[in-house]
């Protein structure tokens, strides 16, 4: 597996129709779109996905309308996680059956006071035994649960455990995680540090601008790979204040907004989401038209 | 309504079986218990209740278990927050169906950083619109999402808003939001300063120790309001370290070892809730040995 | 030195004139006039009289002239926490030599990551052990360093350590603090919560707004004692918004306002604190009005 | 300026003698060891030099006894960030004329609810304006103030603002710092992640671990600009776990020990800093043994 978490990979939003339920047209569609690229495939169902609001079969129609578009070159990631280790199993098992390659699973954080290095261990090693394809772990301190080395090295020992998402501008935890050993693939999720991330020994990124520009982030990867550091620098800085717009700054609203604006078909989001003021609408996409190709 | 949002509300834990599945005739035998005391009524599907550990269709049995040992003479109150606001209104719907006198409902949390007053306000006015019964609203700072008082004062002009339940040490915002108005009634959700809480005029307390103790929380509750400072006071330090080894210490776990040593059938807790070592469980028993009537 | 840690202290600001430097004169006779209310003594050099903006030398000018016009019935205390242990000790030396009545010692910050309980309990003891004077604890968890419970219960056991300021809207601590042992003075810092403080058996409080309306806040004080609980409760109502625009919302250029407006001369703040302005100014001074005698 | 503030620099501990007082011949003695390496200068009274401990005339001193021994060749910078603008701005003169090429400057962080970005704005420029040598700026976010970008940028622009200190493994921040022109020099203070910090564009660092292992610091940072990256991820990922006991786990009492363990003269730290216990001191200087040339 971990040959093939490599490069740059795309969390999908989830289109939804003027009604407000899942289009799983327009996903097949949009990921057709994605993997015309040199994307290595896509997550499906991760915190850009708006995951945390689809109920569970939905969450099943998002995967299968993906994986009908994603090729058995690439990979089709699938996040799974939930707050209860049982549910986070069930949902990591139909994963699977609907084909997903990998699954990324968040740690629980509703009982974060909790979770205990030892739960937290506990919860993933169950989730890995259990899955029949390969687990990723999905590092997310915005949530208040922070994977820590001890945790990370423990769980990258399980054969069934094969990389992590690391979302997160602090990169001295992901340089820790990415020198546990050559086989555990570390991807980054935080797009303003992509190219030092790589430096740092990561596989790759999980990047919702790579949505947007899937091929200027497939760039800055290779140039980040082959030692152009001009060029991965200059790149970096180019994308980098439209990734904080459809990321850190306007979220998944800010990401819609530039999707569509380039001829994806994704809806708007789900409440408690809201829609982006027409100003700042504005703003995304014209960063949108002076960096696409 | 606010008449009846008076006084103390035990959060009342979840029984799973041994297979890990819901107990509803334990359900209904505690509540039973629980009624017979002069608690006002229940909270059903708080996080006391692992609300976020269930899937749809057994928080309804929870729900269905309560109703049928709460009077009509006392309140069920059923916890329905979900991350979307959809999700929510279909909860709250289906808890009124099933019998809950009003619905208490915690901010969506995971995109935290999207959780504008705007956002939040808008979440709560539609779920207020479509509950066909009374909304409390939950302050959790703990999620990571704070409830101010400009949000908590405009939804506290919604007719269909009754109050709210405030989890938090902090009494300063307890005391802004007791005095918006004497009909917006304010539950405390914290033990440890339930006392003075009463004192900045809250109505009540929602508090997971009530489980344990129902009469002494009720008694400090009536010294409170009659004005009898230093039996408050004794009550209050007396029960303190005891309330904070079931909540913010142990969690649900402490509270299921001091029930299961009363004779509740509570059972073990979901992953990825940890069950206890020994020494604690010794600890917490002796301290409810030492409190129970 | 506990009987006469009750009731009300104004932590007071340092008085500058037109050049920025220290105005003795008006810190004296604004000493004098507060001295003619029923608070119980003073607070020299804490937070709000910009004792970290003040060299050495400028902070003994301070407690000399507030020293004349404290009776010897009421308390002189005198702000002496330094970053280093050797630096709290020599002020807290010469503080006593200057007529001070009791020292209150914030924790060192700057290091925060290396204060562990260990180095907490270290540092208080020399200084207890040091100081010609009582030692009251400064708990200041916006430092980001905070004095848990059994920091404090280790240290008051020490023969001259007599009491403790806790400045905070959690009253969970505040609660186990005072429990501690009679003996043990618990000052709430927070006036918001100032009734529900008193109700968990504080001895009384040291609060900015006390600079403003101090018989207003005896009042409150000697209601909550008294058991008096609607008059607390209104007036503890009546006095909170001033309060948090003197203290945790405007800070001491709030309070200089307030105080500026009732004939105090206090001068302006010295930088980086900055003027407020007109706007702020008149809402403040329009809430004075309201309130004042 | 900038052309010179390049390179690794090692931020100096003080050295104290058996009585707790500066050693001003052991300091000299040390830098002129420190400056017989590639290092390009020494930082003297910054966070690792113990400058929250000392007064104003030991800090003199120590910059009298560093400027002895750094040669004109190299950059003597001075730690004279104070609470108040005033003490900022006399210390940062009594640096320039102690014989200091430039000022490292630290926000004002106790009342750091007021320290608005109009107020940081205000309090450096007003430091540059008096400053006879540059001013760099230091952001420190363990203090609890952050410089954001806006007030970097703003900053940026005035003629005596030469660069900055950032000091945190989150390298979004430091990379639009970066960014901002090629004249003001970015240092990183933060060694488990300088590799990928030069790779976003800093110009350098400052860091705690350069005293230990002055050379391999500036190999790692030569292979990073000649885009050798192999070797500067292996050394990165070497001198990490030595950085963080000397830094970010143990602090100074564990630069001291490594240093001491070295021959250098350094002495205790200053109390409330604690010496550390005998493992952690083995563990300590077994690292510096297994790493030093």
């Amino acid at each position: 597996m971990h040959a093939r978490l490599r490069g740059i990979f795309p969390p999908i939003p989830t289109s939804f129709d003027s009604s407000g339920d899942i289009d799983t047209h327009a996903i097949t569609a949009n990921v057709t779109r994605w993997m015309s690229t040199r994307l290595s495939g896509v997550l499906a169902l991760g915190s850009n996905g708006e995951a945390s609001l689809l109920d569970e079969s939905e969450s099943d129609y998002v995967l299968a309308a993906a994986r009908q578009a994603v090729p058995s070159s690439k990979l089709l990631i699938a996040g799974t996680g939930r707050e209860s280790t049982r549910a986070t199993i069930d949902a990591s098992r139909r994963a699977a059956d609907l084909g997903a390659d990998a699954v990324l699973v968040r740690p629980p954080a509703y009982y974060k006071n909790q979770m205990t290095n030892a739960a937290l261990i506990d919860h993933f090693k169950r989730v890995a035994d259990a899955s029949p394809v390969p687990v990723l772990l999905y590092n997310l301190p915005a949530t208040g649960v922070v994977l820590t080395l001890p945790v990370v090295a423990a769980l990258a020992k399980h054969p069934n455990v094969a990389g992590m998402k690391e979302t997160s501008p602090e990169l001295e935890r992901l340089g820790q995680f990415a020198a546990i050993r050559p086989e555990f693939a570390v991807l980054s999720g935080w797009a303003p540090v992509i190219y030092p991330a790589i430096g740092l020994g990561a596989a790759g990124g999980i990047l919702a601008v790579a949505n947007v520009l899937p091929d200027r982030c497939v760039d800055l990867y290779e140039h980040a790979r082959a030692g152009r550091h001009d060029q991965a620098l200059a790149l970096q800085r180019a994308i980098t204040p439209l990734a904080q717009m459809v990321s850190s700054i306007h979220g998944i609203a800010g990401l819609k907004v530039a999707l569509t604006h380039l001829g994806f078909s994704v809806g708007p989001c789900r409440g408690p989401l809201q829609a982006l003021p027409e100003t700042v609408r504005t703003t995304i996409t014209r960063a949108v038209d002076a960096l696409k190709n």
